[in-house]
């Protein structure tokens, strides 16, 4: 807990700070916080002077959300406003917080792949949501992406590492099936969307760095450098 | 193929084309054909006359695979510079190739987590590099990020994410001896070094939209949105 830390706070009690020690605990330097409160990503502090105002845990917590996104995930600013909107809403359903966080994170260009790789990709995913039981809408941003992505494995000439696809998705499954438990362990509504949200995200992080060094150990062992390398 | 859509070249026989061709044929505008051609991710074409030059089908699949690096796989263009400087080397060894890949899709930033949650997920890490056998090296890139995003997660209070750490990296390990086994189905040694790279960097795309659709589906199952919504 941070709270030791910022017990500081003049004349507000526990936990207020002005935004200099907010960025000294944060890590985020002071222009960085103001551009944050000038997009709204981080809700105003609270006014103790026309020119001066002061932030407690939530902020904190808010600052370090936002770097989290920015930083690991790679999220734009953009899509990080869009995320912490819907983590907001007290209406918006977790379904559409969690499309939100989807978008965020999913590049949605057109690729140049050929027609005949898109057609044979289209077929495929299709097989496969069929095959899994995987009910998803028509426009999920991920839909697209893995269309595209195994057609221009196929025009590169990669079929190869396409014909596994049943496969990783059952591992993928696997592990989606261990992080939605996880979340559920939470109680409050809020506290399961945010948690939800948080883990998609960084959660993708997580899974892709264990990933490559999965990757590294075994391909250390198989193809091994030159001494002296 | 597209072999047939290419035949037009000019008096330099089978699969030669100006760039307007190339452009049509690969979906990239001249513009960033040319940008690409400054840049030296894209060989130079053969000069025909002192100010036109033909190109043939390696640089419609050189173009093809920087698009995938770019549009799906969102590595910037300096990390594809990086990745396909190491793909054309005859000496480097295919292991700093793997190297080059891996550094273009891992974010190098310091997160500003508590030293204490940092020191936690060090250990975290540690250990389940011991308990799994992987053997990395000190600097590996994802090691890094691994370690931060663990911190993250727990300076987020999300540590119950955290805590089956150790079963989502058994999913993974399955996967990617899927995908190590699926790259040593090729025979030469530039096809083994495309393959990997490609399937490292594009894997990642797949296994991760692969991901968000299974969440889709269970959170659709899980959270249903109001009617009418």
């Amino acid at each position: 807990m941070d709270t030791a830390t910022i017990y500081h706070g003049r004349g507000k009690g526990k936990g207020f700070m002005r935004i200099a020690e907010l960025s000294r605990i944060s890590g985020v330097p002071v222009p960085t916080i103001k551009y944050y409160l000038r997009e709204n990503l981080l809700p105003p502090g609270e006014l103790t002077s026309p020119n001066q105002a002061s932030y407690d845990e939530t902020h904190l917590h808010r600052l370090r959300l936002i770097r989290a996104l920015v930083d690991l995930a790679q999220v734009p600013v953009a899509g990080v406003k869009d995320v912490l909107e819907g983590l907001d809403s007290p209406t918006m359903p977790l379904h559409d917080k969690i499309g939100r966080a989807h978008r965020a994170i999913t590049p949605q260009r057109q690729l140049p792949s050929t027609s005949e790789a898109h057609d044979a990709a289209t077929t495929q995913v299709q097989e496969l949501l069929a095959s899994r039981g995987w009910s998803v809408e028509r426009d999920a941003p991920a839909l697209n992406t893995l269309i595209e992505t195994i057609a221009a494995l196929r025009t590169l000439h990669q079929d190869h590492l396409v014909d596994f696809l049943d496969s990783y998705a059952a591992a993928v499954e696997s592990f989606t099936e261990i992080e939605v438990a996880a979340v559920t362990t939470r109680t409050s509504s809020d506290e399961i969307a945010e948690s939800v949200i948080v883990g998609t995200i960084l959660g993708e992080t997580l899974i892709s760095s264990l990933r490559l060094l999965a990757q590294e150990s075994i391909s250390a062992k198989r193809w091994t450098k030159p001494a002296g390398n």
